[in-house]
């Protein structure tokens, strides 16, 4: 009797990213390498940053979405990436994938939200490609994106310690009804505390703390308590969606505990409009996976 | 009476590609921004070259191509517009999106092809991420590439001059049934060809010399006249099929006609087994557009 094949689904996410980026080559400048939010790249004074991510209709936007707001997302979701890391975004290329019958409006409005984003956040658009897709095919876009960093102001998200403070800034939860379009990257934020607050480990919140928290506490190899109470939820989210919903874009990140006093008043001072917030801390276990929003197993 | 909509259909590749890249912001050290193979950035001593590029199932291959190729093509593609500016390949990240009833030995497949290009031609695989699609939807495979290139060996479409010959390497046409899955980018060509007679202009042939020529002729501000009996042809291939398949990703490159019979030598010395062939010249006319291959008009 033939098995049924074992597809994507049955596999999950994090199993098919672990088993496809087991053995791929690198290049000799490469410090680090897929599994976090960008790969480093070494590179004379500094170090490079590079990305690539993607959104699809029906997935992270629908058809009666307006353009401008999808090129917007598409760009910033590499850019909070980039952030994550520490560094500052420089240069994008875009690929559209779409069917012939797609109005020229809307790929001119998706083009007006990727300049809006990159001039806001000074990234240069440098180059693209437009592919047709069969009809009926979704629309896709996929951004790359190169950025820079200091050596001294990168942060992965390996180097988090038992006993750190688990903190995120802004509010979870509920980002359906308008925030996942029109989200702000936490690029000053981090930027900020590169250089006043070092975290010990850092990543951006797209799958929500359940699912992203235990990869920030597998890559640091450590364990970790999330206190559900403590989750800074947006207005109308309950805590299973500020747990589980995905797509805040917040910056998820760990520090010393000693060092945290002084970190929250300091950051009172200067984002008094945002808030930011304790939700746990890394212990000595092991990191267990919590249930959360997986691409392939929902 | 409202008027239908304006499709990309209707307006083509060339056209949606001059719209969409008027008014995009550039980074400070942008030397090319979108319009050539790769972009170009300023980079201290070197130049990097940074490109993306996608293959999508029923376009540039079948649900039924073996998952390894597709891998290979994927790449390779990137790789073959590295070569074209001059350059060497370094990293690459990928992004596959698939719906989830895809089978795990497809993509696992693809990645073995991707990492068997990138192993051949020295590319790190530093990154990747996977999407998921609605069912039914097609197999999407985006690589974002970047390259470096000597400043003095950098070669753009746009330096063409009248009175240079124009030349092909390889040969032409029927690449459908085969090549296009397997075809060797002509990156160690391309490599030599700058460091002994660097063309005055160079673009990878994707779309068919009657579509690509007049791109690079208009770059370079110049018109052209294309021979189509000197067209080297694949076995079977009718000069019509050289002229407009596409998919050959061989070098199409200018140089100062009174060079030609040193390169012809020196090349047939070299590459013993490849062929390369004046196809044309560029003249002072305007550039005309041919009838070739348009991912959106056809």
């Amino acid at each position: 009797m033939k098995r049924p094949a074992l597809t994507l689904k049955a596999l999950g996410e994090d199993e098919i990213v672990r088993r496809l980026t087991r053995q791929l080559p690198l290049s000799g400048r490469t410090l680090v390498g897929a599994g976090d939010d960008c790969a480093v790249l070494g590179n004379g004074a500094g170090h490079q940053l590079f990305k690539t991510d993607c959104v699809t209709e029906h997935i992270h936007f629908l058809p009666e979405t307006p353009p401008q707001k999808i090129g917007w997302k598409a760009l910033c979701r590499c850019i909070s990436d980039i952030a994550a890391m520490g560094g500052l975004p420089t240069e994008a290329v875009i690929t559209i994938a779409a069917p012939k019958s797609t109005p020229w409006a809307r790929l001119s409005g998706i083009y007006t939200g990727l300049r809006r984003a990159s001039q806001r956040y000074g990234v240069g658009l440098v180059g693209g490609e437009t592919s047709s897709l069969p009809e009926g095919a979704p629309l896709f876009i996929s951004v790359a994106m190169l950025g820079s960093v200091e050596p001294r102001r990168l942060v992965l998200r390996s180097g988090g310690q038992p006993g750190d403070a688990v903190m995120v800034t802004g509010v979870l939860g509920g980002s359906i009804h308008g925030w996942h379009l029109n989200f702000l990257p936490r690029l000053h934020e981090a930027r900020w505390l590169t250089q006043h607050f070092k975290p010990s480990a850092m990543m951006d919140l797209s799958d929500g703390p359940a699912q992203d928290l235990p990869r920030l506490a597998t890559a640091s190899q450590c364990g970790f308590d999330l206190y559900p109470t403590l989750l800074p939820r947006r207005r109308g989210a309950t805590t299973e969606q500020a747990l589980t919903d995905g797509e805040d874009y917040e910056l998820l990140f760990t520090l010393p505990s000693k060092k945290r006093p002084a970190l929250e008043s300091a950051w009172k001072r200067q984002f008094p409009k945002l808030k930011l917030t304790m939700i746990g801390e890394l212990n000595d276990g092991a990191a267990e996976e919590m249930s959360g929003w997986d691409h392939f197993a929902s």
